[in-house]
């Protein structure tokens, strides 16, 4: 079955880096696209120029370096913000313009203090401007999530017209459930004319931990990009994570959907990231965490030894780590400890395991993790027992 | 509209201490458990008591102080590990014994060379054994996420039979999509003869980073339970996290669903289970990461100091923080500067506040974090400027 493509939009340098402490500077910057790059991401946005001078020679930096990607700069619906985006992007192989505005009831009240015509005269008006220097223009209807759908339309519409290629429906709260996320998309799809002639994108926040499971409701139902980052980085609750969305579309090739990433890359590019950034990635993170295949209860070993997939359904290779590990604990089960135990060295028969497992267990109750230096110990202490039953 | 309340199993002492090198004794455990008792969650899972001495000593000890939630223990459809639990669980106030077997193909024939008919009546045995010492017993048909819907139907009328008050229904391995998941649940609820004696259960995993998605998934198909751990705590990428199922429940009055948890109770138990088990949360975790509710961008800024709505969807106090906070970076707007800039004792002009504006961004861009201290040296360095517009 051919795949269709879901675009990766990678914005850790820019909705990413909005992480309170993480500041990059353009140095770090440089190395990350080069890397996001050569993962094979399709679009990094760069950075948002007019927000400080550094932003501004960030994006212009990157625009030179990137070779493969189409690198975006992130503007408000204004004038100023586009025109100082599009000298940022001037070097850039495959520039891309991101304008927006807030459509949603709350942000139109609250925000803009304006009411829904002037809001759509205001997009329409800022792509029309972005058009004038680039091609690529998307336009993001902030807090889409909580817009109703019928007005959602009504300005996906408007802004189709004005050439908009790409329209970006963020749930900026993190609010969505799956299943409306996915309802929403596909009553833009079939209500909006000349959807054809644009892409939809998945932007989700995780304030519920729902990013991940409502961006591919998003893809399932018709969008054909996802904006995420590295490790789910980003402001709050971060963004929607690289590594699980295209994880999970390699791992169901049932849902017709794939990426251009190479994910042997990236475990490479969680570790780079969390450094440079200086946010670290917790053990039990999906996919990228340090125990993302590991493996300690008893139970699971032991099947793990039998047959990989009996408990893995990634192969760690896949996405560059090189071996799942058979982490040694008062959980573990006999078949665990006689693995590792030959791996060290010792050949034991059953009766032989049967003592020397008692002894493990009394010693991993003492002990967190159990290494390979300490099975010496521990086989050293049960040789009496062996002796004496014989 | 009355809702209706869906059990919190917490297997933070079980599954969710399976993490590689965190162990707890005994006396932290009990600080957990009866900390979880308070947080409000239904059933404990305290442990699985033949697995170790220091596993049943948990287990015996956690039965006696736990006020009001059910203490359940782990085994394995084996005669010698539900005696083992029976035991372990004898001094609990509402005891449950916690049995079952894998159902998958790939599970019958890697880790059991056995077949259907065999496994089934295992499992009978099990529960039936079970029964003989408890009223609760729950059975876990292990990796149903790749059992065939119709022989877990299977599965689960017998076990019903047998007396089992509690149907889990694990995604092992992490592998489902949550409409995958959900329909199972709802193939269940449909074809099990004598359902409605039984609760169905979601234990999710976290391999795909969608653990949380699909309980939500099986709630909203019929489950009433859902087992899951603080902070997702777990083997490999973890178990669903407890906050994030809670709060998403609370937050969607529509689902008609709600638990029994004291929500304000969510952050000060995250922050010890993290502390006593070595487990650091990241930042970006959802609902109880150190940036969970921290709004750096300019953008973000505005709108929340203009009307706290616009982005957040939680109050924070719901979950036990005390208040959202601004985080001054090269990202902030004009209205944080002066929002903070107020706090320490600046009532700034208009015309001052872009002039200070502009040496706040030069010296946010050489550091990451400008902090209330920061504020007074740049107002200093601005009032030159201030004094040569005059």
């Amino acid at each position: 079955m051919s795949k269709d493509i879901v675009h990766i939009f990678d914005t850790t340098l820019r909705d990413g880096e909005q992480v309170p402490g993480c500041k990059l500077d353009t140095e770090q910057k440089l190395v990350i696209a080069e890397r996001l790059d050569e993962l094979g991401v399709d679009i990094i946005e760069a950075g948002f120029p007019i927000s400080s001078p550094g932003d501004f020679n960030s994006v212009d930096q990157i625009s030179k370096i990137v070779k493969n990607a189409t690198v975006c700069g992130l503007t408000r619906a204004v004038k100023k913000d586009i025109e100082v985006a599009a000298e940022a992007l001037k070097n850039a192989k495959r520039p891309r313009i991101h304008t927006g505005i807030g459509t949603s009831d709350s942000h139109i009240k609250h925000k803009f203090n304006s009411n829904r015509e002037a809001i759509i005269e205001r997009a329409v008006e800022a792509v029309s401007y972005a058009k004038k220097f680039v091609e690529d223009v998307e336009f993001y209807a902030e807090d889409a999530g909580r817009t109703d759908n019928d007005f959602l339309a009504r300005v996906c519409e408007a802004v189709i017209k004005a050439g908009a290629t790409v329209l970006n429906i963020p749930d900026t709260t993190g609010y969505c459930l799956p299943e409306e996320y996915g309802a929403k998309m596909k009553y833009l799809k079939e209500n909006v004319k000349g959807i054809h002639k644009a892409r939809l994108s998945c932007h989700c926040h995780n304030d519920l931990g729902l990013a991940t499971a409502n961006s591919i409701a998003g893809v399932v139902n018709g969008a054909r990009q996802i904006e995420c980052t590295i490790n789910g980085l980003g402001e709050r609750a971060g963004n929607t994570s690289l590594e699980e969305v295209v994880m999970i579309l390699r791992q169901h090739p049932d849902l017709g959907l794939d990426t251009n990433v190479n994910s042997r890359l990236l475990y490479d590019t969680s570790q780079m990231v969390s450094q440079k950034m200086g946010v670290m990635v917790q053990p039990n993170k999906a996919i990228v965490g340090a125990n993302a295949f590991a493996h300690s209860s008893g139970i699971h070993q032991d099947g793990v030894i039998k047959n990989r997939e009996t408990y893995e359904i990634i192969d760690p290779a896949d996405v560059g780590v090189n071996e799942s590990s058979i982490v040694l604990t008062a959980r573990s089960g006999r078949a665990a400890l006689a693995y590792r135990a030959k791996k060290v060295g010792y050949e034991l028969t059953k009766v032989q395991l049967d003592v020397v497992y008692q002894e493990f267990l009394n010693y991993a109750d003492r002990k967190k993790e159990v290494m390979d230096e300490d099975i010496h110990e521990i086989v050293e202490a049960s040789k009496i027992n062996i002796e004496s039953l014989t």
